[in-house]
């Protein structure tokens, strides 16, 4: 029975966990920097079993590290020295062009890194939000590092399976553009609204009318700052580039309603976000997508 | 028992029809441009009878205009010759200013104009979409005219208590400031997040990798693009206020993202719609707030 440790017992790593013990074939082994979570994690039924450090998580078979983006330098400066060759390390992070560079850094060579970002997420973190099904049907992104080995590759391949999720091999450059487009850059859009509309001297009644639009609008403003904050610092570039294209995109939509002829695009986004719908989601129409 | 006559039976004329047959207490007539609508609204049980003609609508002691914004003015046309003084007339349009200067110029003397417009929705239209619970616990913003008289207003009010809503009274251009912020430019945000995004050499892999977040971030983008539309083109001045002061705020976040110091932006975003989501909808953190 292969071991896996996961590292960080939040939403991310804790769902991991909760997924890999209904599924069964793995033994689970869980490190969280404060006891009480991996604690709770194995109450929840998250984990078998909890390791003291970072030197026993070492020891399992694959090694998943769920961290916010920014401490999985950490730990793999903490894993590096106990990590005998064959073993199999990989991630949960949102941004892999960084942690490929820290990975070739930091990893000990005959080490096999295999990045990997599950698209799948809620707005509220930690082990109390994971849930089982997180992942199934979502596309997961595998970047692996080019000295990885094909049955280390095989093997997280395998994993993601067991998840039910796809996977889908990336260059870490283009996993980084894409994730911005389409996940980084809506939690800003998101933020940006929350704060520019509270900023308004008639925030007061504009919380008043503010109904399920504005709700589902700002969804992703509850995000995770910090994680979502090491995101920025990861991906910046690609951020900043998204930044830019989306602010073309509302000037172009600003002239539109000065010139009163915004239905036209508006009919295009609603078009295209119905076969969005239908391609990833094979629902469309009533009933299907609410708030 | 007071007659109540609903023009127009999508999204809103419909879910009103709904309501006010399950609180009981109004007989509901009910008017349609295609009479087939009309006829699908009565097997629905939105509406008690079928008007033939708007004259035939006009008989009843409240008239209630749920089209468009733009056809508000045509139904107010159409209308006018055949209201008798005492008759109440209000609309759920989105934008106040516009339909009240209608209503001043094309209701006759005598009759009682209260505007209305809940804050409820969804993106989906059409009388297919109608729920008899749509507007429950909703601020319904009431924009009397200048002219009506207090017991209009009252049979109004009591109209909006019977589906559960809360009467919210506002001015024409306060309302229509504040539906700007939190109403009518997150549907503009969203559409222009979907075709910026679509509009990528790289849509096809952005679609697979964009998951529940931005299908959140873009939900707005899927409501109906004429309604939108006319929103657009009657409430012109206070959208493009919001969108200038929108891309100053995103300016300050792409700033803050270059210098790698957005975290706190994204904590206060974080903090204030968790306020907002207590404060407003009672209920904040795991489990209140999906997608």
């Amino acid at each position: 029975m292969k071991r896996i440790a996961i590292i960080g017992l939040g939403l991310m790593g804790g769902s991991l966990g909760l997924a890999l013990k209904a599924v069964g074939g793995y033994r689970v082994l869980g490190y969280a920097r404060k006891p009480q979570v991996a604690a709770r994690a194995r109450e929840r039924g998250a984990i078998d079993a909890a390791c003291p450090d970072l030197a026993a998580s070492a020891q399992a078979d694959i090694i998943v590290v769920a961290t916010p983006t920014l401490a999985v330098a950490e730990v793999f400066r903490g894993l590096g020295p106990y990590l005998a060759p064959g073993r199999i390390v990989t991630d949960m992070a949102s941004t892999k062009e960084q942690v490929g560079r820290w990975a070739e850094e930091l990893l000990p060579e005959g080490v096999d890194f295999v990045g990997g970002h599950p698209m799948a997420g809620k707005e509220t973190a930690g082990l109390e939000s994971a849930e089982a099904s997180l992942f199934r049907g979502c596309t997961y992104c595998l970047v692996p590092s080019p000295r990885a080995r094909p049955q280390a590759i095989a093997a997280v391949v395998e994993l993601v399976e067991r998840l039910e999720a796809r996977p889908l091999f990336l260059g870490a450059a283009r996993h980084d553009y894409l994730a911005a487009g389409v996940s980084h850059l809506p939690f800003l859009l998101a933020a940006a609204l929350m704060t520019a509309a509270a900023a308004d001297p008639a925030w007061d009644q504009l919380a008043q009318l503010a109904a399920t639009g504005f709700r589902s609008a700002t969804r992703l403003a509850s995000g995770d700052p910090k994680m979502n904050g090491d995101i920025c610092q990861t991906n910046q570039a690609y951020i900043l580039h998204w930044l830019d294209r989306y602010m073309e995109e509302l000037k172009d939509y600003r002239r539109l309603v000065a010139e009163a002829g915004i239905e036209e695009a508006l009919a295009r986004a609603q078009k295209l976000r119905g076969q969005w719908l239908e391609q990833r989601w094979g629902q469309s129409g009533p009933g299907g997508d609410h708030d």
